[in-house]
């Protein structure tokens, strides 16, 4: 048996409490898997003295975790701090300029800063490795990394904020209001201290920027995505789609087209009997498409101290293996520079808004679509309120830039009663 | 970049030729991916002349796929003959006593004589690599060895053979008998030129054999596996099931348990609303089930000439990027042996019979189901035949050696007018 394999974790919040938990529970079957044991030699976090349900002791202590990574004694840093900057950014790279090994989970510091860390760690001769920072448990930078290595890959989807996908489901099978749930998803703790970061899509975003690097050779990017986040979704959204046979998820997609690379992340409506329609509550889903291998769906939880562990291990057993893979598939330093697609793929959108009672309100706002160019498959104006009328309108494949266009007619009109709502529909 | 990694090729049916695109397709981007040029320096297959689809121009040619395992430019010795015995087993431990990395996608050879040849090529340094063995192109080989290394296992269950869930989703889509839809599946080609390895559950529990040796660290003990094949499966068993809200799937299940290794390969019966419910046509799907990261399931095409390949890719990149892993994710040697369960966890079971049309014929069979003391959920004597009665019964959860011994004891009862079908009903 070779020479045990040393830990520095710092951040000891529910996932470093989970890690520290697998260490000490699992510690032969560590070893017998990996053939080294795995062993925490020391641990930074906030507060000292808080009681986090794992014995620390017999791990040194360290207040600030960016002398946590510059340890002698430590031969992989694992950062669960969190954060895009900060002591998060600081440790890392101190960890990566003292020659450590990186295992994190953060998703928002990869996604801004993945790629000169990657290549500082590379140049040195160090990994710097990320599978709890997409998914939670789900071993998805592994399947794509590894497992599809042989594939040109085509497209890479995902609903991968279990908070989104819990007020979505939640509204639909509750019929409940957005603000209802929201409120409800806040008093469960479900959401982030910015809740921005998890409605607003930017939590998503960063984990499929992350994907799509590792897809398609590319520097991370955050900057170029199309994000859209899940605050404008109604229960009559949710309920309209599922008269149609479909569900609202935010979902991210990212593919390399001629215009380059597409990847946005929005409330989509996919297919209700397809595997991403079904996906209730927090569960997260990536849908990989291979040129070779096809469709691959893996499903699990997304968040959570065991399945975030679990993940984490994944990467300190690789890393106590022998296993030592680039940060995004391929060396950093070679990942060609991505340029956004200016105009997403064609889709057929679904489109709601209000008109005001008046005479030819229908035919103005039918004629805004024809003049961008847009046809419609199906115009429904349903039910009446006081002075507006709803309307439903499900146009055929479009741009989401022809439709913004059409968009900003219609407002021109002078007969809408509410701003429109556009989702687009994707074929998954 | 490095050298290049040579590839040796024995067997250029669908998956071979599939192997051979990827390499001349995507030399570029696998060389960028793993560091090193991916080349093909030597083939072999059993006849020479046909028409493959693919350009062999280039490739040396061996008859005898042993002295393929031997040439000297040979690093990957790379099996995808096929068969337990034979030529695919001589060549993979030619290849081993040379001191070449094996990849190979054959279930059967591996499940038989896995243990022997993974010591072997360990004992020597080398790898023996099956991830195209099992479930296609998903990489699930990699999940459980990899991705999900921190956890301990708690159960692998999987949809695993893709003629058997086209044919008993194919029966309940169309309701049609068994013996039209083997027919329908025979001519399409999808089955083994010897069925029963497909329908008789053999080829599946192969693949379970395999995942249940990486995920309990046990060595692979096939001939400890329960397996049950599809054949007695009728399109009543099938609506019958659907009335209830389940479905029924060729469903390996392995767990370890008090009693031992429990592995099994048969029909159950599994909620319609589950993601394996849910699973159509010839698409295959793995559960895994770990103490930290909770349930991850995984779903691809299971076979074909892309998915296969694909994965046989896999782990081609993985040699070439250096990673080493050992086959059964443990050094071969440590593996313990495993004792079968002699007892299968309890579970509910759906039993379908039919009874002569005689007094009391229906107290008897209850009388012989409280005798083994198996309790009755639910019993129903649904239409009548000419003679006889079809009698369905849904039993609380007991063992199947239970209800065995009340099978065996329905027959000394006189009122049978059909074979016992038993099903086991299984939480997933």
């Amino acid at each position: 048996m070779s020479s045990p394999l040393r830990l520095g974790i710092a951040g000891l919040g529910t996932v470093g409490s989970g890690v520290v938990k697998i260490v000490q529970r699992h510690h032969d079957m560590l070893a017998r898997r990996s053939g080294r044991p795995i062993e925490i030699t020391a641990v930074s976090a906030r507060t000292r003295g808080r009681n986090r349900g794992v014995a620390l002791d017999g791990y040194a202590w360290e207040n600030d975790p960016v002398d946590l990574a510059r340890r002698e004694d430590v031969d992989v840093f694992v950062e669960l701090i969190g954060g895009s900057d900060g002591p998060a950014k600081a440790a890392v790279e101190a960890a990566i300029a003292a020659g450590k090994d990186v295992v994190t989970a953060n998703k928002a510091l990869l996604a801004l800063h993945g790629q000169e860390l990657a290549v500082a760690a590379e140049k040195a001769g160090h990994v710097v490795r990320f599978e709890a920072a997409v998914a939670g448990g789900i071993p998805v930078v592994k399947a794509l990394t590894e497992g599809l290595a042989g594939n040109e890959i085509l497209r890479v989807m995902g609903v991968m904020n279990g908070t989104c996908n819990y007020i979505l489901t939640r509204m639909q099978a509750a019929g409940l209001s957005y603000e209802t749930v929201f409120e409800e998803a806040n008093q469960l703790g479900y959401l982030e201290a910015d809740p921005t970061l998890d409605v607003g899509g930017i939590d998503a975003g960063h984990k499929l920027a992350l994907l799509a690097s590792i897809a398609f050779g590319t520097q991370v990017n955050f900057a170029a995505m199309d994000i859209e986040g899940i605050e404008r979704i109604s229960i009559e959204d949710i309920e309209q789609a599922a008269d149609m046979g479909y569900r609202v998820k935010l979902l991210g997609v990212a593919q390399l087209t001629g215009r380059g690379l597409e990847s946005r992340m929005s409330p989509c409506l996919v297919p209700m009997t397809s595997p991403l329609g079904q996906l209730e509550n927090a569960t997260n889903m990536v849908v990989l498409e291979g040129d070779a291998v096809g469709q691959i769906v893996m499903r699990g939880a997304g968040a959570g101290e065991g399945p975030t562990a679990s993940a984490v291990m994944a990467d300190v057993m690789d890393i106590a293996r022998g296993t030592r893979l680039s940060t995004f598939g391929q060396p950093a330093a070679e990942l060609r520079r991505s340029t956004g697609a200016q105009v997403s793929a064609p889709a057929p959108f679904y489109l709601r808004t209000a008109l005001l009672d008046k005479p030819g309100a229908l035919a103005k706002i039918a004629a805004t679509l024809g003049d961008a160019g847009i046809s419609i498959d199906r115009m429904r104006q349903y039910g009446h309120e006081d002075t507006s009328a709803p309307v439903l309108i499900v146009t055929h494949k479009t741009t989401r830039a022809a439709l913004d266009e059409a968009i900003a007619a219609m407002h021109g009109t002078g007969v809408l009663a509410a701003e429109p709502v556009a989702i687009r529909i994707e074929e998954v």
